[in-house]
């Protein structure tokens, strides 16, 4: 069984949406991932920081998963990274009311001993400079990087979002942010010119319109499930991430045919985490209920059909 | 062979876009259905109006793909319908500059004797009191009647479209008239709710993210292509439409798993379509470009994924 280690935010999020609005619950890039990956049964591990405030019942929720949490740097003294938001009536936008980075500012991330030998890495959307100092910290090149990122980074630390990318296989990241980065309003010659700047794979994740697979030379595509009610789409995309490489860490195999499958696996798992408030189904899911739900992709996308 | 009649406009269209801008070209619904329903090989007719102005080689080249045009009438001192749009930059919306009816205005339309016992009947985009017309005018109900509608006619002329609408076995529309339509957000209960008006399978079409096809029980996603240029949209629901109902006049079958082929089928038509201005790549369009695409659509989204 292959490790996968994951740096991202481990953080507080509140939420809005049409449907009602939470607390502070347990939010975060790494959570959403690890949570998502953990289906996989993969022996998986989290670098991340978080402070004093942070419920010692949350790392147990994480570590009941299977999630090592020792690479979670605890700051006493500082409080817990927190974002607030709230969801436009179609669910399809949203508001930033509040992003408290606290113990998030003066990150310092360190890999832990047990994990430098990591054969997968995922790297949550957080500012390129931490991304690039767990890249440093793991001596032999793991079998395969994934990066995600977002418009923040691209707006206002460009040059070094463009080392890290420089150095990853499989970049994720919206189509929106893929016309910005690549200055090609065509998703195709979006995925070319990203290619050029290093990563072999490019993942372009459209929402509820589905997600676009690209290397060199093919394209595969992978819808969103139809859903009858979405009721809260935070943390939709580092799910799919978490199901992407978690599938790849089970499976061991990097190859295109393999990261068709891993998109499945994403878009499945993300297809349960809009279906409630924050982490709660991924927290209860099952291996039966993504098993019957592989099954209505299949039926969703499959045809056959005879050449003439 | 089974017959098609197909009931649209034939049309003068004047289009823009950020890649150039044409004069009155050929257009109109009935002709990219025609066009893109004659890559099967069917029996078709057409039935609309045109003025005396209206080319008689424009007739000559629907009737060299065998399309029959004794349907058309044309109104000597009549000026034939016209329209002229301007698609923005991101070719996803346009504004309609010009709308001359026309002969449209007053159109009383007349099945030919020969198409009387069509099996297969399209209803393409027009005033519902037209599309009726031609429905009372078939004696026996043929195998299968589609509708494409507009937000238009669900604002000016809602109960004659209800009349119609319960009539038909398919309805395409896109999205957001999914939403007019049904008064539901999310596009599975958008399906349902048309359903109940009549139609046992409908089609939601996304534009360039693709379409859905729902009966009753079971769903299915047909993506666009991903293309790396987008030349001119116009015509692309009309070609999906004709691509649909032509494979399914060609085979016969309009069981679910051969409509879900017939979806492959229009997406596949509708991406030449906007490749050039307006009907000029489907008159050159060959039976292997459109043999080698299909194949490209296997591979963009057909995927081998074991159940555990």
């Amino acid at each position: 069984m292959s490790k996968l280690l994951i740096v991202g935010t481990v953080a507080f999020d509140a939420i809005e949406t049409p449907f009602g609005k939470t607390d502070k619950i347990l939010g975060g890039a790494a959570t959403y991932i690890s949570l998502s990956a953990s289906q996989f049964g993969v022996n998986s591990g989290i670098v991340s920081v978080v402070g004093g405030d942070f419920p010692k019942e949350y790392l147990s929720k994480l570590n009941k998963r299977n999630i090592n949490t020792d690479g979670i740097e605890i700051i006493k003294e500082g409080k817990t990274f927190f974002w607030k938001g709230k969801y436009h009536n179609d669910l399809n936008s949203r508001d930033t009311l509040i992003t408290d980075l606290n113990v998030l500012a003066d990150f310092n991330p360190i890999v832990p001993e047990s994990f430098r030998d990591t054969e997968f890495l995922m790297l949550g959307n957080l500012h390129p400079s931490v991304q690039m100092g767990v890249i440093k910290q793991i001596p032999n090149r793991p079998k395969l990087v994934v990066l995600d990122t977002m418009n923040f980074w691209m707006d206002n630390t460009l040059d070094e979002l463009m080392e890290v990318i420089a150095k990853i296989d499989v970049i994720t990241i919206n189509d929106e942010e893929a016309r910005q980065l690549s200055g090609e309003y065509s998703l195709v010659k979006a995925a070319q010119k990203i290619h050029e700047m290093g990563p072999k794979y490019v993942v372009i994740k459209k929402g509820e319109h589905g997600a676009l697979l690209f290397n060199n030379e093919n394209v595969f595509f992978a819808p969103a499930l139809p859903l009858e009610e979405v009721f809260d789409p935070t943390g939709a995309g580092d799910t799919f991430a978490g199901g992407f490489i978690g599938h790849l860490a089970k499976t061991e195999d990097i190859s295109f045919e393999n990261m068709k499958r891993a998109v499945i696996a994403g878009s499945n798992l993300a297809s349960f985490c809009v279906e409630k408030f924050g982490t709660e189904r991924m927290e209860d899911l099952t291996h039966d209920e993504i098993q019957e739900r592989l099954l209505q992709f299949k039926q969703l996308t499959q045809f056959e059909i005879e050449l003439s």
